[in-house]
Protein backbone atom coordinates (compact mmCIF):
# COMPACT_ATOMS: atom_id res chain seq x y z
CA UNK A 1 0.00 0.00 0.00
CA UNK A 2 1.32 3.20 -1.10
CA UNK A 3 0.69 6.16 0.86
CA UNK A 4 2.22 8.63 -1.63
CA UNK A 5 2.58 8.37 -4.89
CA UNK A 6 6.00 10.28 -5.48
CA UNK A 7 8.32 12.37 -3.17
CA UNK A 8 7.11 15.49 -4.82
CA UNK A 9 4.03 15.42 -3.31
CA UNK A 10 5.86 15.21 0.44
CA UNK A 11 7.76 18.76 -1.23
CA UNK A 12 3.96 19.89 -2.37
CA UNK A 13 2.54 19.35 0.98
CA UNK A 14 5.50 20.64 2.68
CA UNK A 15 7.85 22.71 0.75
CA UNK A 16 10.61 23.11 3.90
CA UNK A 17 10.59 19.23 4.31
CA UNK A 18 14.42 17.94 4.41
CA UNK A 19 16.37 15.36 3.17
CA UNK A 20 17.77 13.34 5.47
CA UNK A 21 20.01 9.56 5.30
CA UNK A 22 20.53 7.14 7.51
CA UNK A 23 22.33 4.13 7.79
CA UNK A 24 21.28 0.44 8.58
CA UNK A 25 20.73 0.53 12.29
CA UNK A 26 20.78 3.80 13.14
CA UNK A 27 17.84 5.16 15.42
CA UNK A 28 15.92 8.05 13.83
CA UNK A 29 13.68 8.68 17.28
CA UNK A 30 13.15 7.30 20.81
CA UNK A 31 10.64 7.06 23.10
CA UNK A 32 11.15 10.08 25.31
CA UNK A 33 12.28 12.64 22.41
CA UNK A 34 10.87 15.89 22.70
CA UNK A 35 10.00 16.38 19.11
CA UNK A 36 7.70 13.55 17.60
CA UNK A 37 8.60 13.40 13.42
CA UNK A 38 6.94 12.55 10.78
CA UNK A 39 8.86 10.98 8.11
CA UNK A 40 8.51 9.44 4.32
CA UNK A 41 10.06 7.21 3.44
CA UNK A 42 12.18 7.40 -0.61
CA UNK A 43 13.92 4.90 -0.56
CA UNK A 44 14.48 2.04 2.15
CA UNK A 45 13.35 0.73 5.19
CA UNK A 46 11.99 1.92 8.50
CA UNK A 47 10.30 0.26 11.16
CA UNK A 48 8.07 1.85 14.52
CA UNK A 49 8.28 -0.19 18.01
CA UNK A 50 7.70 0.28 21.66
CA UNK A 51 9.74 -1.29 24.45
CA UNK A 52 7.50 -2.37 27.14
CA UNK A 53 8.19 -2.19 31.05
CA UNK A 54 9.42 -5.66 30.58
CA UNK A 55 12.12 -4.71 28.22
CA UNK A 56 10.47 -6.12 25.61
CA UNK A 57 10.13 -5.12 22.16
CA UNK A 58 6.44 -4.89 20.14
CA UNK A 59 7.05 -3.76 16.46
CA UNK A 60 4.30 -1.29 15.41
CA UNK A 61 4.90 -0.68 11.76
CA UNK A 62 6.90 -1.14 9.25
CA UNK A 63 7.86 1.39 6.24
CA UNK A 64 9.09 0.74 3.47
CA UNK A 65 9.38 3.12 0.16
CA UNK A 66 6.38 5.44 -0.50
CA UNK A 67 5.27 5.18 3.47
CA UNK A 68 4.56 7.45 6.29
CA UNK A 69 5.55 6.68 9.55
CA UNK A 70 5.32 8.61 12.62
CA UNK A 71 3.73 8.40 16.54
CA UNK A 72 0.34 10.12 15.85
CA UNK A 73 -0.32 9.71 19.41
CA UNK A 74 2.21 12.14 20.26
CA UNK A 75 1.50 14.27 17.75
CA UNK A 76 -1.91 14.84 18.21
CA UNK A 77 -2.45 15.01 21.94
CA UNK A 78 0.60 16.14 22.48
CA UNK A 79 1.76 13.58 24.47
CA UNK A 80 5.15 11.73 25.01
CA UNK A 81 6.68 10.13 22.12
CA UNK A 82 6.37 6.54 22.89
CA UNK A 83 7.35 4.57 19.48
CA UNK A 84 10.91 4.29 18.56
CA UNK A 85 12.00 4.35 15.10
CA UNK A 86 15.21 2.58 13.57
CA UNK A 87 16.25 2.02 10.27
CA UNK A 88 16.36 -1.97 8.81
CA UNK A 89 18.43 -0.78 5.47
CA UNK A 90 20.27 2.51 4.67
CA UNK A 91 17.54 5.00 4.29
CA UNK A 92 16.35 7.96 2.58
CA UNK A 93 13.43 10.08 4.47
CA UNK A 94 12.47 13.51 3.65
CA UNK A 95 11.41 14.92 7.24
CA UNK A 96 8.33 17.23 6.97
CA UNK A 97 5.65 18.79 8.88
CA UNK A 98 2.69 16.72 9.91
CA UNK A 99 0.40 20.07 10.27
CA UNK A 100 1.38 21.05 6.32
CA UNK A 101 -1.37 18.12 5.48
CA UNK A 102 -4.28 20.66 5.64
CA UNK A 103 -2.18 23.83 5.69
CA UNK A 104 -4.04 27.49 4.15
CA UNK A 105 -1.73 27.09 0.74
CA UNK A 106 -2.85 23.68 -0.74
CA UNK A 107 -5.85 23.75 -2.67
CA UNK A 108 -9.05 21.83 -2.00
CA UNK A 109 -7.93 18.83 -3.71
CA UNK A 110 -4.73 18.48 -1.98
CA UNK A 111 -6.63 19.09 1.29
CA UNK A 112 -8.89 15.67 -0.14
CA UNK A 113 -6.40 13.25 -0.80
CA UNK A 114 -4.48 13.84 2.19
CA UNK A 115 -7.70 13.22 4.22
CA UNK A 116 -8.37 10.52 2.02
CA UNK A 117 -4.96 9.35 3.07
CA UNK A 118 -5.75 9.48 6.73
CA UNK A 119 -8.75 7.28 6.29
CA UNK A 120 -6.85 4.64 4.64
CA UNK A 121 -4.35 4.27 7.45
CA UNK A 122 -7.54 3.70 9.61
CA UNK A 123 -8.82 1.29 7.62
CA UNK A 124 -5.43 -0.55 8.18
CA UNK A 125 -4.84 0.18 11.64
CA UNK A 126 -8.78 -1.17 12.53
CA UNK A 127 -7.56 -3.95 10.68
CA UNK A 128 -4.57 -4.20 12.37
CA UNK A 129 -6.18 -4.06 16.12
CA UNK A 130 -8.73 -6.57 14.74
CA UNK A 131 -6.14 -8.67 14.06
CA UNK A 132 -4.68 -8.77 17.18
CA UNK A 133 -7.69 -9.45 18.91
CA UNK A 134 -8.87 -12.33 17.05
CA UNK A 135 -7.58 -13.74 14.74
CA UNK A 136 -5.34 -17.02 14.42
CA UNK A 137 -2.13 -16.51 13.73
CA UNK A 138 -2.50 -17.90 10.06
CA UNK A 139 -4.63 -15.39 9.30
CA UNK A 140 -2.29 -12.17 10.59
CA UNK A 141 0.34 -13.28 8.46
CA UNK A 142 -1.53 -13.23 5.56
CA UNK A 143 -2.50 -9.81 6.28
CA UNK A 144 1.35 -8.69 7.05
CA UNK A 145 1.64 -9.95 3.20
CA UNK A 146 -1.05 -8.59 1.87
CA UNK A 147 -0.09 -5.28 3.83
CA UNK A 148 3.55 -5.63 3.02
CA UNK A 149 3.61 -7.80 0.02
CA UNK A 150 7.41 -6.55 -0.74
CA UNK A 151 8.77 -7.23 2.53
CA UNK A 152 8.91 -11.12 3.38
CA UNK A 153 12.45 -11.04 2.05
CA UNK A 154 13.79 -7.91 3.26
CA UNK A 155 13.24 -8.58 7.18
CA UNK A 156 14.36 -10.92 9.25
CA UNK A 157 11.95 -14.00 10.06
CA UNK A 158 12.16 -13.05 14.17
CA UNK A 159 10.64 -9.12 13.42
CA UNK A 160 7.93 -11.07 11.29
CA UNK A 161 7.15 -13.37 14.19
CA UNK A 162 7.31 -10.03 16.59
CA UNK A 163 5.02 -8.23 14.54
CA UNK A 164 2.56 -11.21 14.13
CA UNK A 165 3.18 -11.63 18.23
CA UNK A 166 3.90 -15.06 17.44
CA UNK A 167 7.34 -16.66 18.49
CA UNK A 168 9.60 -17.37 15.17
CA UNK A 169 8.84 -21.20 15.58
CA UNK A 170 5.16 -20.73 14.79
CA UNK A 171 5.80 -18.49 12.25
CA UNK A 172 7.67 -21.32 10.33
CA UNK A 173 4.83 -23.67 10.93
CA UNK A 174 2.65 -21.73 9.48
CA UNK A 175 5.23 -20.73 6.41
CA UNK A 176 5.30 -24.30 5.59
CA UNK A 177 1.45 -24.86 5.99
CA UNK A 178 1.01 -22.08 3.33
CA UNK A 179 4.09 -23.91 0.95
CA UNK A 180 1.93 -27.34 0.94
CA UNK A 181 -1.09 -25.56 0.57
CA UNK A 182 0.17 -24.44 -2.46
CA UNK A 183 -1.40 -20.81 -1.59
CA UNK B 1 -13.35 12.20 23.52
CA UNK B 2 -16.02 13.73 21.71
CA UNK B 3 -15.22 14.17 18.21
CA UNK B 4 -18.10 15.98 16.89
CA UNK B 5 -19.56 19.08 19.04
CA UNK B 6 -23.12 18.87 17.73
CA UNK B 7 -25.47 16.91 15.68
CA UNK B 8 -25.77 20.21 13.50
CA UNK B 9 -22.22 19.58 12.42
CA UNK B 10 -23.13 16.12 10.30
CA UNK B 11 -26.07 17.88 9.00
CA UNK B 12 -23.60 20.18 7.54
CA UNK B 13 -21.16 17.55 6.42
CA UNK B 14 -24.07 15.69 4.98
CA UNK B 15 -27.42 17.73 4.84
CA UNK B 16 -29.31 13.96 3.65
CA UNK B 17 -28.11 12.32 6.62
CA UNK B 18 -31.00 10.35 8.25
CA UNK B 19 -32.35 10.21 11.90
CA UNK B 20 -33.13 7.11 13.32
CA UNK B 21 -33.63 5.44 16.82
CA UNK B 22 -32.87 2.24 18.41
CA UNK B 23 -33.82 -0.34 21.31
CA UNK B 24 -31.45 -1.32 23.70
CA UNK B 25 -29.71 -4.46 22.63
CA UNK B 26 -30.81 -4.05 18.79
CA UNK B 27 -28.32 -5.08 16.35
CA UNK B 28 -27.73 -1.95 13.58
CA UNK B 29 -25.01 -3.83 11.30
CA UNK B 30 -24.01 -7.34 11.23
CA UNK B 31 -20.72 -8.81 9.72
CA UNK B 32 -21.64 -9.85 6.62
CA UNK B 33 -23.74 -7.00 6.05
CA UNK B 34 -23.52 -5.48 2.43
CA UNK B 35 -23.56 -1.23 2.81
CA UNK B 36 -21.04 -0.30 5.69
CA UNK B 37 -22.65 2.65 7.50
CA UNK B 38 -21.15 5.45 9.02
CA UNK B 39 -23.40 6.09 12.26
CA UNK B 40 -23.18 9.53 14.56
CA UNK B 41 -24.63 8.77 18.56
CA UNK B 42 -26.95 11.85 19.09
CA UNK B 43 -27.91 9.69 22.62
CA UNK B 44 -27.22 6.95 23.97
CA UNK B 45 -24.68 4.28 23.88
CA UNK B 46 -23.27 1.89 20.67
CA UNK B 47 -20.45 -0.75 21.08
CA UNK B 48 -18.83 -2.42 17.72
CA UNK B 49 -17.39 -5.98 17.79
CA UNK B 50 -15.97 -8.84 15.86
CA UNK B 51 -16.87 -12.71 16.64
CA UNK B 52 -14.17 -14.63 16.09
CA UNK B 53 -13.57 -18.33 14.55
CA UNK B 54 -14.08 -20.11 17.64
CA UNK B 55 -17.24 -17.85 18.73
CA UNK B 56 -15.89 -15.54 20.95
CA UNK B 57 -16.52 -11.61 21.01
CA UNK B 58 -14.25 -8.90 20.87
CA UNK B 59 -14.86 -5.22 21.53
CA UNK B 60 -13.22 -2.76 18.91
CA UNK B 61 -15.11 0.67 20.52
CA UNK B 62 -17.41 2.19 22.24
CA UNK B 63 -19.21 5.02 21.33
CA UNK B 64 -21.11 7.36 23.67
CA UNK B 65 -23.03 10.64 23.01
CA UNK B 66 -21.15 12.65 19.82
CA UNK B 67 -18.62 9.73 18.94
CA UNK B 68 -18.72 8.53 15.30
CA UNK B 69 -18.74 4.53 14.58
CA UNK B 70 -17.72 2.71 11.66
CA UNK B 71 -16.42 0.17 9.62
CA UNK B 72 -13.23 2.18 8.24
CA UNK B 73 -11.86 -1.22 6.52
CA UNK B 74 -14.78 -2.06 4.97
CA UNK B 75 -15.71 1.76 3.71
CA UNK B 76 -12.01 2.14 2.78
CA UNK B 77 -10.80 -1.05 1.35
CA UNK B 78 -14.20 -2.41 -0.09
CA UNK B 79 -13.76 -5.32 1.62
CA UNK B 80 -16.88 -7.27 3.83
CA UNK B 81 -18.24 -5.68 6.98
CA UNK B 82 -16.57 -7.30 9.69
CA UNK B 83 -17.77 -5.67 12.59
CA UNK B 84 -21.43 -6.08 14.03
CA UNK B 85 -22.68 -2.27 15.80
CA UNK B 86 -25.22 -2.83 18.55
CA UNK B 87 -26.94 -0.72 20.81
CA UNK B 88 -25.93 -1.09 25.10
CA UNK B 89 -28.73 1.36 25.30
CA UNK B 90 -32.03 3.10 23.27
CA UNK B 91 -29.84 5.08 20.88
CA UNK B 92 -30.81 7.40 18.43
CA UNK B 93 -28.36 8.45 15.99
CA UNK B 94 -27.67 10.28 12.50
CA UNK B 95 -26.64 8.02 9.87
CA UNK B 96 -24.71 9.72 7.09
CA UNK B 97 -22.18 9.29 4.00
CA UNK B 98 -18.78 8.71 5.00
CA UNK B 99 -17.87 10.76 1.54
CA UNK B 100 -19.61 13.63 2.02
CA UNK B 101 -16.29 13.80 5.03
CA UNK B 102 -14.64 16.11 2.02
CA UNK B 103 -17.12 16.85 -0.27
CA UNK B 104 -17.43 19.94 -2.93
CA UNK B 105 -19.94 21.68 -0.78
CA UNK B 106 -17.91 21.91 2.14
CA UNK B 107 -15.72 24.93 3.25
CA UNK B 108 -12.10 25.22 2.89
CA UNK B 109 -12.21 24.67 7.40
CA UNK B 110 -14.89 22.05 7.34
CA UNK B 111 -12.66 20.36 5.11
CA UNK B 112 -9.91 20.62 7.57
CA UNK B 113 -11.45 20.25 10.43
CA UNK B 114 -12.81 16.59 9.17
CA UNK B 115 -9.24 15.93 8.47
CA UNK B 116 -8.24 17.01 11.95
CA UNK B 117 -10.75 14.43 13.18
CA UNK B 118 -9.44 11.69 11.25
CA UNK B 119 -6.12 12.01 12.51
CA UNK B 120 -7.32 12.47 16.14
CA UNK B 121 -8.94 8.93 15.46
CA UNK B 122 -5.51 7.30 14.39
CA UNK B 123 -4.02 8.61 17.54
CA UNK B 124 -6.62 6.92 19.74
CA UNK B 125 -6.43 3.49 17.40
CA UNK B 126 -2.14 3.95 17.83
CA UNK B 127 -2.54 3.84 21.21
CA UNK B 128 -5.19 1.38 21.08
CA UNK B 129 -2.81 -1.05 18.81
CA UNK B 130 0.54 -0.54 21.86
CA UNK B 131 -2.11 -1.05 24.82
CA UNK B 132 -2.72 -4.07 23.22
CA UNK B 133 0.16 -5.23 22.72
CA UNK B 134 2.74 -4.40 25.26
CA UNK B 135 0.95 -3.07 28.03
CA UNK B 136 0.01 -4.22 31.58
CA UNK B 137 -3.88 -4.39 32.30
CA UNK B 138 -3.98 -1.91 34.59
CA UNK B 139 -2.42 0.28 32.24
CA UNK B 140 -5.05 -0.51 29.97
CA UNK B 141 -8.12 0.16 32.05
CA UNK B 142 -6.27 3.59 32.38
CA UNK B 143 -6.33 4.43 29.16
CA UNK B 144 -10.34 2.72 29.11
CA UNK B 145 -10.79 5.94 31.74
CA UNK B 146 -9.35 8.41 30.16
CA UNK B 147 -10.76 7.18 26.86
CA UNK B 148 -14.33 6.78 27.74
CA UNK B 149 -14.60 8.95 31.29
CA UNK B 150 -18.19 8.81 31.43
CA UNK B 151 -18.82 5.41 30.73
CA UNK B 152 -17.76 2.85 33.83
CA UNK B 153 -21.31 3.31 35.26
CA UNK B 154 -23.08 2.99 31.96
CA UNK B 155 -21.53 -0.77 30.66
CA UNK B 156 -21.32 -4.18 32.45
CA UNK B 157 -17.76 -5.18 34.20
CA UNK B 158 -17.66 -8.17 31.84
CA UNK B 159 -18.06 -5.79 28.68
CA UNK B 160 -15.24 -3.65 30.11
CA UNK B 161 -13.09 -6.58 30.61
CA UNK B 162 -13.39 -8.22 27.26
CA UNK B 163 -12.30 -4.62 25.51
CA UNK B 164 -9.42 -4.56 27.94
CA UNK B 165 -8.78 -8.34 26.79
CA UNK B 166 -8.92 -9.17 30.64
CA UNK B 167 -10.98 -11.72 32.46
CA UNK B 168 -14.03 -9.87 34.87
CA UNK B 169 -11.64 -11.58 38.02
CA UNK B 170 -8.87 -9.52 36.89
CA UNK B 171 -10.48 -6.10 36.05
CA UNK B 172 -12.18 -6.41 39.69
CA UNK B 173 -8.36 -7.19 40.93
CA UNK B 174 -7.25 -3.96 39.13
CA UNK B 175 -10.20 -1.61 40.31
CA UNK B 176 -9.44 -2.87 44.05
CA UNK B 177 -6.09 -1.83 43.82
CA UNK B 178 -6.67 1.43 42.26
CA UNK B 179 -9.40 2.25 44.99
CA UNK B 180 -6.86 1.68 47.80
CA UNK B 181 -4.18 3.67 46.39
CA UNK B 182 -6.25 6.09 45.99
CA UNK B 183 -5.95 6.97 42.31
Amino acid sequence: MKEIENPRDILKIDPSAIVKTYKKGQIIQRAGDNKPQTIFVNQGLLRSYIIDTKGKEHIFTFAPENWIVGDAEALEFNEPIKLFIDCLEDTEVLIFDNNSLFREGLSREDISKNARMLYRRLGVLQRRVLMLMGSPAIDRYQYFLSTYPELPNRIPQRMIATFLGITPQALSTIRSKIAKSGN
